[in-house]
């Protein structure tokens, strides 16, 4: 994230506490934020609003910058909450936090950051930006709850449009929709309807490109372990696909390796599946998916963009989403 | 919690969703509400609303109304993280939420309830009301985490100073400071400064109150059960006072205890160290020290309510704080 972006995130952070425990509590809830997001979604929402007219140097900019530190705000808080609910390892190159503190201590760190984001809406007092970010934690923990559901009762028997409406809840809405929609709430504009289906379809188009690239990627551009959602046990078009079609004796060998927990996988196994859907084509067909959400989100968001008071900014916007669904990293 | 206030609290949560799962996450949101807690905190917010001239019948009731609803909200998602935190077994009276369907989606239920207590501040529409839960949440979560600190590192070398700063933060601003604080801003009313002082007091001797009874109180009437705490290995005070004093021998084995996880206590061993803190003379200590609280805390109140519009009803709030830090369940 820009760094005049972190400043004003940490700024609504504690520095530090009255006793030495409480000095501790501030440095884990400035840890995540600190670790460098990509920042993403701020960036979207800032694009949004200054397709929208709102821009640096008018009054509305101001606003924009809060909603998009709430942005990151969520982006971090949930991230703590995702790790301990996926018992990740690792988070932007460092242990994740409840490997650092313990399960409990970063619960509670998630729930205060999670409070500083809802200071920042405030401090944005933009109409209707309270509204949007309900909503965003609203579809987004469905969303969540799908994925941890299936995970949980390891299911398996799901197809294009499970996975569609997983991925819409727990990733279109909080990555794309709602930073449009915020974008021009903060220039004092109604958000245009099309926003909604455009934004679904870029979020799932950008979520299986992120698949992809787990599967099929760069290491060194991509940046995080390849093939690591299938240690994680992730849902994906890729797998869904692939396991309709599947040869039985694969199938078991999969169903065989999901049943256990990651330190159980087998390396040779999962070795063994990554090497199955590369050459099955379910990772093309995958891509070829994303790339069609791709070109009718974009359709539909140049559209709602035509009559954008700043079509210099609305065509960096497009530019902006053309290049989260056709990623390299 | 009085029906219709429950009412409120569940008609801002969905009663269903698009998919079996989602009616499953609806009804996980709904679960701890409907448990039926005391309602402690939303009486004492309504009672303060009374006594600043906000009845019913008044148009500032339906604000102090949401605003009590989102207290409620409030308790209910701490609960479900706090047993988490705690690894507790069970909550009034069922297994605690993460029991019945595992922590991961215990977590994102938490952080969903988190969201709708948002929601209920907001249609409050009470200037001043978002400050007062952002604080709530921040002196809450400090408070939540010297406790878990403590826990963790297994810190008993603690005094009634540390014992104090730890109740006010996590029980005090909660349960007293803030009712008494949100029920003059529904009146549109500024809150008297003593608030702050009067309710810290009153709230550490509740929660005081509370560590006595669950040691020494009746187990009938107390519900929970006695002598749970030490199984928890909480600081209390009478705990803290009892370690500054015991004999040595009883020490090692105390420490030896509460070295050691709930499931590998000795039944025996926390027997006796019950048994050795009834005959102590701390729990009289620590209810002596509760009662000069709790007295201090009264008198400040009064003062700081003798200007109050409605003396009938600051009369009827001082009778229930008095009830609260010296009740037997």
């Amino acid at each position: 994230m820009r760094p005049d972006l972190l400043d004003r995130v940490l700024s609504l952070l504690p520095a530090q506490g009255d006793r030495p425990e409480l000095t501790d509590f501030a440095a884990m809830l400035r840890d995540y934020p600190q670790r460098g997001g990509k920042g993403i979604r701020s960036e979207l929402l800032l694009a949004s609003a200054r397709a929208h007219g709102a821009g640096p140097g008018t009054p509305a900019w101001e606003g924009a910058l809060w909603l998009a530190a709430a942005l990151e705000l969520f982006q971090n808080w949930v991230l703590i909450h995702d790790d301990i609910e996926d018992d990740s390892e690792e988070r932007r190159g460092r242990p994740a936090l409840h490997r650092l503190h313990g399960v409990p201590v970063a619960i509670n760190v998630g729930d205060a950051l999670h409070a500083y984001m809802w200071a920042a809406v405030h401090r944005a007092g933009v109409p209707g930006g309270m509204e949007e970010f309900l909503t965003m934690i609203h579809r987004t923990a469905e969303g969540q709850h799908l994925d941890l559901t299936w995970v949980q009762r390891r299911e398996w028997s799901l197809g294009e449009a499970d996975y569609l409406e997983m991925v819409r809840l727990k990733t279109a809405y909080y990555t794309v929709v709602v930073p449009l929609r915020l974008g021009a709430l903060a220039a004092g504009a109604t958000p245009d309807e099309r926003f909604t289906a455009a934004g679904l379809a870029l979020g799932a188009a950008f979520q299986i490109r992120d698949d992809v690239l787990n599967l099929a990627g760069d290491p060194v551009k991509y940046g995080k372990e390849i093939g690591g959602d299938l240690l994680e046990g992730k849902r994906t078009l890729i797998v869904l696909h692939w396991l309709a079609h599947a040869p039985e004796e694969q199938k078991r060998v999969f169903l065989d390796q999901m049943r256990r927990d990651r330190a159980d996988k087998d390396g040779a196994a999962i070795a063994d599946i990554h090497r199955w859907l590369l050459e099955s084509g379910s990772i093309e067909d995958a891509q070829t998916y994303a790339d069609r959400q791709a070109r009718e989100g974009l359709a539909l968001l140049t559209e709602a963009l035509k009559d954008a008071p700043d079509q210099t900014a609305a065509r960096e916007l497009l530019g902006q989403m053309r290049g989260l669904a056709t990623r390299e990293a």
